[in-house]
């Protein structure tokens, strides 16, 4: 990404010609006006994850390259990026304008960890193959060394937190990791009733998406002792953010190829799981609802519900609820005090709905 | 177990006859001085499981039915008991004799809490079908479902333990889901140097089972404030009691049968693991050595090893060993100020030495 430059070119004649290179926002969006949030939090994320591979301390060489395996600094930093914009955004409001403590820059770090440590039981959990365009750990060690990679990471990940010493915080982000095993769990299950079934959906998206943002972001507004009014606000921002992100995922699931996203795509439809572009196709297409319940565990079933769903404007639809949670997360940031990171977590709502992978 | 009772028998003449029954341990020894420290904690104990699992609040009634499985107060509850007894003597040394403080109680809970989900993870990675003489959650609910619940359990129990709110608590707790994760992994690999293997199986038996005792002890001696020469007491008690624990259970593995159990006895071998005895063993019958290094893999190895470590002295050995740790646990309890349930720890060890299941 580049900012605005301009380059003065000089003529043959007298006259000068100035040439502005609009100031994008980055390669995703080309906004012009905003400031990239990536390269904003670039500074204070430097680092992370060889400070990630730090935490994790193991003697045995193969246990360190399983625990480091999707730490390998190829990874969006999507969470540890909003937590550090939100920490700075919320800083200004207790005078410490300019300033990041190192303990919100722990929760950056903290927030990766438990995210990667649920990948990889879920991995596991899926019998998946792929991940971020990699074989997964249980396929190249087998599903024993995932399940205790997986235990390991969040295990540090604990240490971390309980090193910053805020019981607070301590419970703000034990919330989470709970949030994530019952989400999981959550996944398992199908309701019978249609409108059940998408309030589940949504409660599934937060426990299993938004909880681990929205409590990072309530974190770091705790540990610089804002005002409660702004934890919320933090929360409330991480949450509509947490959940608009994991409706565009499961659009991109539908409409994204193998190859762009790093993974199987209607990958979900194999696992069985009915996401918004289904729950939404339903409503036109009512024979869904029999694969639905079924899991779309019939010969057939993932590639009839796949073309019901492309027939449908479940993929819109569900791309105008995740608008409308990105919204409200610019709703709720927008009563912070101005500052370059706020703004750019206003930003940030854009790339979400943009991201095409 | 009955504590001493005097009955007074009138007979038919004037002359009064006392019988004594003496007062017996408990069922497993039969020591007649001491107190029971089952009974003695008994009290503490009281709803202990009902405790647990109203912390494993969960709407889906079959993750409810998983999570409460192995919580179904058949348990000894050999962990909380110890946490109970060392809280009270500890308490002593800061006048708090008789009190109970409940955030120590709350370590006698989450002590089985962290013991359990790891059980329940060790079970899927070992493949096992029954534990406590009853089916394992993954023989029962698969192995996804059990992945889940042991991370349901420990989350549950990071919660609890974040809800104490001593940020030196969950630190030492923390330690102990680091140590039980990296002791499962030191139990994949095999050392070829026999004195390095004996170092490597010790430091497992203090990382899988030891670690999660003498942090728990540590855990409510700090609770109560009381000097840092007590908390030491009682962590070096608590490793010493439970490395001794284990080394019993390893012998258990070779001496007793399946039923009395409750699980496969020579599991350790099955498993392709090298514990006390075979260990002992393999220095008579250097035969061992390559059935150790190939993890008893190939065909009657199992079976043979077995038959060498009935040979050896490898059972007799390890007692002697288990023996010595418990020497040295009596060593670091006595130095506490006398109270009932410091002796109740004394005897403790005789129990843990004497058990036969």
């Amino acid at each position: 990404s580049s900012r605005g430059r301009a380059s003065v070119k000089h003529t043959d004649s007298d006259s000068i010609t100035v040439k502005v290179t609009p100031r994008v926002c980055c390669s995703i969006c080309s906004d012009t006006k905003l400031k990239d949030p990536f390269s904003l939090a670039q500074k204070d994320l430097q680092n992370l994850y060889e400070d990630i591979k730090k935490q994790l301390l193991v003697s045995k060489a193969e246990l360190k390259a399983l625990c480091d395996y999707y730490f390998d600094g190829k990874g969006k930093a999507f969470r540890p990026m909003i937590v550090i914009l939100m920490a700075r955004a919320c800083n200004v409001h207790s005078n410490k304008e300019g300033v990041l403590l190192p303990a919100q820059r722990s929760i950056a770090m903290i927030s990766e960890m438990i995210h990667t440590a649920s990948l990889v039981h879920d991995d596991v959990i899926d019998d998946s193959d792929t991940r971020r365009g990699k074989n997964t750990i249980n396929q190249v060690w087998g599903e024993r060394k995932a399940i205790l990679a997986g235990d390991f990471i969040l295990s540090a990940a604990s240490m971390a937190l309980a090193r910053i010493g805020n019981t607070t915080v301590v419970s703000v982000l034990s919330q989470v990791i709970e949030d994530l095993v019952r989400g999981e769990f959550m996944q398992l299950g199908s309701k019978e009733n249609e409108n059940e079934r998408f309030k589940h959906y949504l409660e599934k998206t937060f426990k299993k998406t938004a909880s681990l943002i929205a409590n990072s972001c309530k974190a770091v507004s705790i540990l610089v002792n804002s005002d409660p009014e702004v934890h919320e606000i933090a929360y409330q921002y991480g949450r509509n953010v947490g959940i608009a992100f994991q409706l565009v995922d499961d659009i991109l699931d539908f409409t994204s190829s193998a190859k762009r996203l790093g993974k199987p795509s209607a990958a979900d439809l194999r696992l069985g799981l009915a996401t918004g572009p289904v729950l939404f196709a339903c409503q036109q297409f009512p024979e869904l609802h029999a694969m639905i319940m079924r899991r779309f565990s019939s010969d057939g079933d993932v590639d009839r519900a796949w073309q019901y769903v492309l027939k449908s404007d479940g993929v819109e639809q569900t791309n105008y609820l995740a608008q409308h949670y990105c919204q409200e997360a610019i709703h709720q940031i927008s009563r912070l005090r101005p500052s370059t990171e706020r703004d750019a977590l206003i930003q940030l709502t854009e790339l979400v709905l943009r991201r095409d992978k």
